[in-house]
């Protein structure tokens, strides 16, 4: 049922540009017990990076170019930079240690129970590798929560339209 | 129905000392992308050792001790040692090397899909911490595919009768 009432809201597909993220879904952070972070609300414009999975090498490889180009998003007008995963927060925490990223100012987010990646329509499933549904690599420019840019990858492996210097080019 | 049928067939409760595991299910170890363990099917004296998630403060806690005691525990007569938790096999790995447990013996495994622990009557849902349904925390040693011992923890946080030390005093 909830499928199905997520295809008539979404036709099937994924958020486009001009939809206004739903208020009010909260995200961990740095705290696994509580969710503190509401991408839904964010105020100015803001860049939200859906990747598949923690640990994996596309991920892995896919991320540090936005801990790299952090700088000159910032000089775009990106206020801050979240990275979502379907991930527990312990191994999305995990995770930004183990890429170096501890230091850095972008935000690893765990929607541990895939609420955001489903109302944002970028659930698909991923038993075969990892066990579950998870989120389609995905890049949204958002300005007070409306979706200006939406860039998707047709095969989640891939880091092309995705790929930090690709949207630095395209902002 | 699918929880109904664990239901009817375990009473609702998890495996019991005497029971065969179920023969056929695999495990991933180091290839995310197929499974290669059956647990059911191992030969000779096993422990297998169920924890709630790779990466959270008990669990990388609980685990290290099974990897120190490894000699002590091949003593009593144990083949092999197969630690299992409903993550994917690129965070269990991922796992494995931030404890420094990668040139262990030990064998950590990742049940993505939850079916080996569902079958032994493990699964319960940890959504409020880590968004979906986990592993108890539990110990069974198995013979030749037959249950022999069970320990499990009554509250899944807690790292008692599943200790190493506790577990090496009562096989």
């Amino acid at each position: 049922m909830a499928d199905l009432i997520h295809k008539l809201k979404h036709g099937g597909g994924h958020i486009k540009e001009g939809s206004a993220l739903k208020s009010g879904i909260l995200l961990k952070e740095n705290n696994p017990e509580q969710g503190t972070i509401k991408l839904g609300d964010l105020v100015g414009r803001n860049l939200i990076i859906g990747i598949p999975g923690a640990f994996t090498p596309p991920c892995s490889s896919h991320v540090p170019g936005y801990v790299q180009h952090y700088d000159a998003f910032v000089q775009k007008g990106i206020k801050d930079i979240y990275v979502v995963a379907v991930n527990d927060a312990f191994v999305t925490m995990a995770w930004k240690e183990k890429l170096g990223a501890s230091a850095s100012q972008v935000h690893f987010l765990a929607d541990d129970d895939g609420s955001f990646t489903s109302e944002v329509g970028m659930l698909f499933d991923a038993k075969g590798l990892l066990g579950n549904k998870r989120s389609k690599r995905y890049v949204l420019v958002v300005d007070d929560g409306i979706v200006k840019h939406v860039f998707v990858e047709s095969e989640v492996a891939n880091v092309e339209v995705t790929k930090a210097e690709n949207v630095l080019g395209k902002i």
